[in-house]
């Protein structure tokens, strides 16, 4: 997330009563994880095992909860509980503003775009030209819409991510991480009925120009999915993948995390895929393999009992 | 589809532009795909490797990119785009008419019915008697529910086909096939919440008397179901699929596309179905076979270290 | 379900037309299914394969269609029809009344509670403090949610155990056993977007403490589960289930009826769980095994060609 504009590093560590180490009046200019940050943005870390990667970040600043040596140059700010500190920051900026009504009046619609009955769209969301949202879906703070969209009914776009901070020494195990990133759908994509993409944690879930989504789906947080896809009914999604150009997923598939799906790859029916897969292929099965591997694979086990006969004896 | 009224072949080839073959004055019924299209009828090809299957089906008109010889004596339109004339013709009998309540004034809904606040019903809805439709349910336009019929919340009745015409030259690949069919629960259907149930493409989406869905399930375009069916929560039936009568499909089952599942299958949790399956029968596994198969090999599975410790200084 | 006040015997015979066998000015406390009876409470039964078990449950009064010889000193209360005779029962004591107004005017919704547009709350609801309800929510009557709990956008709390009384010698197979249970939110639980939990039949379905869904889970009837959950998408939990605390269950797991996971466990995608299994431990797989079971298990079919190249020739 970017701030509306920058804000000084001194205003950030009153913010959450840090010490700054480095220069106080430097310009900071939005705050994101540590794989997403940018020259300029803050990014915050709490367990040494991840220091070293944080200090060889893209990120100017880092909110740390120790006085490291700082080979990399950054600006630190030094506080005690480093993700309370992401929180307030967040909140500040990206406060949860209750709605009144089904349709915000910070929302900006599109000419030609028709809103059917009982759709919630919040703050600050915008929509393109030629869209039609159906009956009931809800469209949650700052998602964005390209034109000629079609959403189905039913459908939810920009809840949270399902991302938690987790301590088993505490009551409640997990502490939500805030989610400030958006959703963003491109030009023609259509969703359909009762499917839900969360938003990013800090950045941007996006759906590519053109990609057809069927019912049920779900995208986890961060996904970005490439154009002309097509995703049937029931797939899965999980958190931070990204999918390439003229994919294929076909209904009830299962996609891991961080994974990358490569062009045109084409995955058949009820498969889960663990890890990156390539482009132009096709696969199939759980874990999935090419799907002539899988076949294969099949007609090998039916083929044991021949084999048993075979050995029984020995 | 069936037009209000028959309307005359010069009419229909005015509105697309197309020269007629055969006789103009002729009255056509109504515009159908292929599979489904009835004497009287009108359907349409683009495509040379689908003009025979075309010629010898029960259409009376086809509109078709070429004037073919025509042996079938059918009469023929001929235009450039019969993709395009299709989706003139549906625009214009069946246009999208933005809804500006959550009830249709056109909506009729039966004696003893109880529609619940939040849902929405679209124009040309008929509910029958006795129904309870559970809050924020969706209700596309011109679905036909019958008598003692339970529709839980969230559910969403009607959204369009998951049915593109594709093509990889253009920017965007695919093109939407307007949906013109419905979707019809016949008496005493039981429907879970935040289930979708697509509308037929150009026929009906049917739900058989008596049969039951639980909650999160798929049903795809054209589907139809007999009675009394259980369909546990999760499951997915791909498009144009038919279920016997007595068909049990437990959790997360899915069932792929235009294939016949036989009266009283019984499909176990998590299968999937890839082509027609008899009746009569228990099924299990991804791709499903019978079940007792399924679970012999399971075992055998199981056995290969020990055929392994029979042959591995062989 | 407990009635609101303890009622005669004498008083419910007349209801449902039954024959007192024992004292009939005995006070009834409430009605149960016989896995969830308790003394005082009334139980029904109508198959004589399950007259003992009831017999011998903790029931004090039984709705029976037979006046069996009873060693076990309950009161008999003797009908033709003990499952419509239930029915009648619960459709006197928590009849379904119509809602006219988005939110009930018998809910109470505790301070510093937002509930958002478009959200549908029943009669009887309670909630707790500092809760957020997203839009298009619907929670039915006599769900009770705690404090600090999050429900997101579409989800469905409290609609119909997926519950039948199956008779196949009339046209309609399957005739709905009526829930008066309830769904029941502990403190700090946040339920995903497009969720459904199904009410209990006659008791709770409860999610515990801390535990968190991630969006299109589906929890069935009187499932129980623990503090400190973990949830994924899509995954799917069979009825009357009941789950430990710090369970992890990830995407699109399914969980047949009535069994127990223990504290703990850890269930990988896609997993299908079909009976019991312990805690402290990681499954994998369609049935479940422990993970490096399976694990080993896709190695050895990998390497059945190889076996077969040392038998081929046998």
């Amino acid at each position: 997330m970017k701030f509306p504009q920058p804000v000084s590093t001194q205003w950030i560590a009153d913010l959450i009563h840090a010490q700054v180490i480095g220069d106080a009046q430097a310009s900071i200019t939005g705050i994101n994880e540590i794989h997403k940050v940018e020259t300029g943005d803050l990014c915050f870390v709490d367990h040494p095992k991840y220091y070293d990667t944080c200090l060889k970040s893209d990120a100017s600043f880092i909110i740390i909860n120790k006085a490291v040596d700082n080979a990399y140059g950054k600006t630190l700010l030094v506080c005690d509980q480093p993700f309370e500190a992401y929180l307030t920051i967040v909140s500040h900026f990206r406060p949860f503003v209750p709605a009144t009504e089904m349709i915000s009046n910070t929302a900006v619609i599109g000419k030609g775009t028709t809103i059917m009955p009982g759709v919630f769209i919040g703050h600050h969301v915008r929509i393109g030209r030629n869209c039609i949202i159906h009956p009931n879906v809800t469209i949650y703070d700052y998602t964005e819409i390209g034109d000629n969209v079609v959403v189905h009914a039913g459908t939810t776009l920009g809840a949270d991510a399902f991302y938690y901070n987790s301590k088993r020494d505490r009551v409640v195990w997990y502490k939500k991480m805030k989610s400030c990133g958006r959703v963003v759908l491109e030009d023609d994509v259509e969703i359909g009925a009762n499917c839900c993409i969360d938003k990013g944690v800090t950045h941007d879930t996006r759906i590519g120009r053109g990609t057809k989504l069927d019912n049920l789906v779900q995208v986890g947080h961060d996904v970005v999915i490439g154009q002309n896809c097509i995703i049937a009914a029931q797939v899965g999604i999980a958190g931070a993948t990204t999918i390439g150009n003229g994919v294929n997923l076909w209904g009830q598939v299962g996609v891991s995390k961080t994974l990358h799906i490569g062009d045109g790859a084409n995955v058949l029916a009820q498969s889960g895929v663990p890890s990156s897969i390539e482009g132009g292929k096709t696969y199939w099965g759980t874990p999935v393999v090419e799907a002539q591997v899988k076949r294969k694979e099949l007609v090998w086990v039916k083929r044991i009992p021949e084999i048993w006969e075979k050995v029984k004896n020995k």
